[in-house]
């Protein structure tokens, strides 16, 4: 059956956040689009599942938090209302073992009662923060340092600089929470850039003024069926791409079903590693074949563990938790705002999603229940009443999550292929993104970017106007992060040793005086 | 217009040497199989060009050598010839400037007349072949010491044991001649599999004893198309495989143009990182899903640069050469065996290979004549009469050359689901072999391993029949890779240190003694 050749001005692939708010703004500027995506629901890497027994529940990108303008402003225009994630009652860090609950999340407390660690973890962190300063998102291969840091892995880091195992544990915490992977998996100016675009170690880390404050109600899926909605039969489900071949003024893109797509430009919004489902002609330039090769997605399965009642909260505990002990490394109370459907969410990371995934749903139903009653040591945890989750490593149109991982070389040798356009054919999706890349306000910023290029392209806007500054939101402003200025002058592990061998050699000296 | 769905018992994707290798045995023990090629050539990433102006030239892998005794078989059966790659005269090694030739190509003065360099890279050598020899190819991730060497990179390894710039110089020659890519983007894991399964550190360098000791008269392509032959029509060309989708005992395969394959058996003989061009429904298993996202392809453009007379030899150097100065890190004497065409091949390795491959073909031209001129001391280099290269990164079909490339943590968290059958899917593929793996002869291994493994899935051979052993070459016979004794007993540079160090305490104790 021969299908009816459609015409449009540009086709866009990928109906996650990224695309979806290409087309928008392409369609609010009269431009006729086409956006093609290959699941049966829009949404990409965000996903809300629906069913009478939750209600509704995020099971991919969830949290929204302040200075993260774009997607506040998108969400504010399609009038999705946030919830704070509940940071109320005392949070828990469990490590080696040992339960500590403290009712200010910056309490040093939490990670350890030996002040040599405290030391360490701050220098680590500290270092960790300065170095991000010195690397600009835009373009990372221009750090200073970019060469050293982007040829060593964060393990390398750790090696270096940490001189305590708790603080060894903590950035591996990090790297497994903030990235999906181990820092041995990736580049340390990888690492570095991420925290840059993503404000600082502190703003990504935190649920108060941080990337984790707010939830969508309703759930994060409805930013991208409300912009779906406004574009109508435009967004055409179960479609994946098979091939774009490029002349000279038109772009044919085909479909897996045969559907044929004419058009001037393409935005491509799939993640990088899966732009290899589709096959080019011409080829794709020799970088960007290599480049998106190297740009594994993490590695992930998010869960959802339902109770009958909030009890932790009774026990003064707000459902937060890091701990250093697999399964779960971080998890938060997820109960809805109503307070129904009590909750916990929990990331299954890196390893322990690669291992955990041989196991059966119920089998990991039974170990992150028991963890959470181990970490909180309330073993009422031990008795879900529902159990939902999503293992992104399955997903073939996503191939993992949260986000695309850059070993050792890529950013210096590759990073430069990362935006650039190959004819008729722009590129968009999170990992495209300057600010906040990897998260849903990345995604904002990368789709409105590659679609500001196609206008630029047709002469509709000039090249200052393809990038622009987002206005801070008035709903969730952000306080400035704060940083206790002790903690600037507290030394690090060597300065310490340094002090303390200073004393020594002083007091032998003086006692030599002394006694001489 | 729809086409008529082919019915065989196995489709073979890829008509490489894998590919090809398996379509062949299944094909002897009768089967009907079906051959999909996506180019319209067969031969993958041996590619053999032919031009009245050079007759034939190897743009893609060449070299055969002793122990690689399963392409020998093969390329025997199908009445190929080989030639020895000249290595009469004197090679030739630059370093920081300084040229160095010397007749026998052990001989260490070709690295250095610094002794202190000599013992480093002595000690470091011996090092890496003491560590590849414990780890098992076929099952690296039990190695005692996986996880630590899959945690590092092979700078780390560097870092830590290279103590002369021309030890660290030397181990990146290494990196970037047999994998394409620089020491900080693989893991020292990777870096002793893939020297275990080529037999040592010295049998993959060498040319005479090694794996560049003879190329094919008349191309390597040869061996594709001479097995082509053999198949007839059941080799389909310009057939990109789109999608495969498995059902409870027929698997559907359809290509690019829409044409429908069913078939009992799928072997995947593509390299893996191209997986991902093929919609699998049902999808493949997560962990597969994330490990062809984290095997990129190596970096090399592959050169052959023609002069009217092989005036080298007049000068007395065999053609050989390597050096730390780009573009060009080694290089061979690729004249014809009957001296016609005389040539030198020269490989644009990593990231010489990203930075050159923005140039035009006449500017790396230009730069490689130039670079051949500084390095053998001959002005005549200058004047090339032709000038053949292939960009293997630009080729959408293979990605890349020689091989895929583990970074650190790959081969531990995902290096069991290599060769693992999904469905009725088995994987060959030169990456999968345990013997001369990224090797025409690994590809010929792999190819024939997943033919017995779906022999075996029919109940037509044995599990223990799916390995077999291969009989040594008569033709090609290996000498015992010669390691000098005394090379084991030299110091490395702490030993030499420690000694001194020894010797002055000694000298001091004397003295004391004798001045008393």
């Amino acid at each position: 059956m021969v299908k009816e050749l459609i015409e449009t001005d540009v086709v866009v692939i990928g109906a996650g956040i990224s695309g979806l708010c290409a087309a928008k703004l392409l369609h609010e500027t009269g431009l006729d689009v086409q956006v093609l995506e290959a699941r049966d629901r829009v949404g990409g890497r965000t996903f809300t599942a629906r069913d009478p027994s939750y209600g509704y529940v995020d099971l991919g990108g969830a949290y929204v938090g302040p200075t993260q303008d774009r997607i506040l402003r998108i969400a504010k225009e399609l009038d999705l209302k946030l919830y704070k994630v509940n940071e109320k009652e005392r949070i828990v860090s469990y490590f080696k073992g040992v339960q500590r609950a403290v009712s200010n999340p910056d309490d040093p407390s939490s990670l350890s009662s030996n002040p040599l660690d405290l030391f360490d973890v701050n220098s680590c962190l500290l270092k960790i923060e300065d170095f991000s300063k010195q690397v600009p998102p835009d373009a990372p291969w221009k750090a200073p340092r970019a060469k050293e840091w982007d040829s060593m892995t964060v393990k390398e880091f750790m090696d270096k600089e940490c001189w305590t195992s708790r603080a060894r544990t903590l950035v591996g915490l990090i790297v497994a929470a903030i990235y999906c992977c181990e820092p041995h998996e990736i580049s340390f100016l990888f690492f570095l850039t991420y925290l840059a675009s993503g404000q600082g170690l502190r703003r990504m880390l935190s649920t108060t003024n941080g990337a984790q404050e707010n939830k969508f109600v309703g759930g994060s899926m409805q930013v991208s069926e409300k912009i779906a909605a406004l574009l109508g039969n435009r967004v055409v489900l179960s479609s994946p791409v098979m091939r774009i071949e490029q002349e000279e003024t038109v772009t044919m893109v085909t479909t897996h079903s045969g559907q044929q797509y004419r058009a001037k430009y393409v935005i491509s919004a799939v993640p990088p590693p899966l732009l290899h489902r589709i096959l080019f002609e011409p080829p794709l330039p020799d970088l960007k074949i290599q480049m998106v090769q190297r740009m594994p997605m993490g590695s992930i399965i998010k869960t959802i563990t339902y109770y009958k009642t909030a009890f932790w909260k009774e026990k003064g505990f707000c459902g937060s938790a890091m701990s250093d002990k697999g399964p779960i490394n971080a998890c938060f109370d997820d109960t809805k705002p109503d307070g129904t459907h009590p909750a916990i969410m929990g990331f299954i990371l890196s390893t322990h999603a690669r291992e955990l995934c041989e196991m059966s749903t119920e089998q990991r139903k039974q170990a992150v229940s028991e963890h959470y009653a181990e970490v909180f040591q309330c073993p009422e945890f031990l008795h879900p009443v529902n159990y939902v989750e999503q293992n992104w490593m399955a997903e073939t149109f996503s191939g993992g999550c949260y986000v695309a991982t850059l070993g050792p070389g890529v950013l210096t040798s590759f990073g430069r292929e990362l935006r650039k356009p190959f004819g008729c054919v722009y590129f968009a999706g999170s990992e495209t993104a300057v600010k906040w890349g990897g998260y849903m306000d990345g995604a904002v910023e990368a789709g409105e970017r590659a679609a500001r290029e196609i206008l630029h392209a047709m002469g509709k806007i000039s090249a200052d106007q393809i990038w622009q500054e987002e206005p801070p939101s008035i709903d969730v402003p952000p306080t400035p992060v704060r940083v206790d200025p002790l903690e600037k002058y507290l030394p690090s592990v060597p300065q310490l040793l340094y002090f303390l061998l200073a004393f020594v050699v002083l007091l032998v000296a003086v006692l030599c005086v002394y006694l001489v």
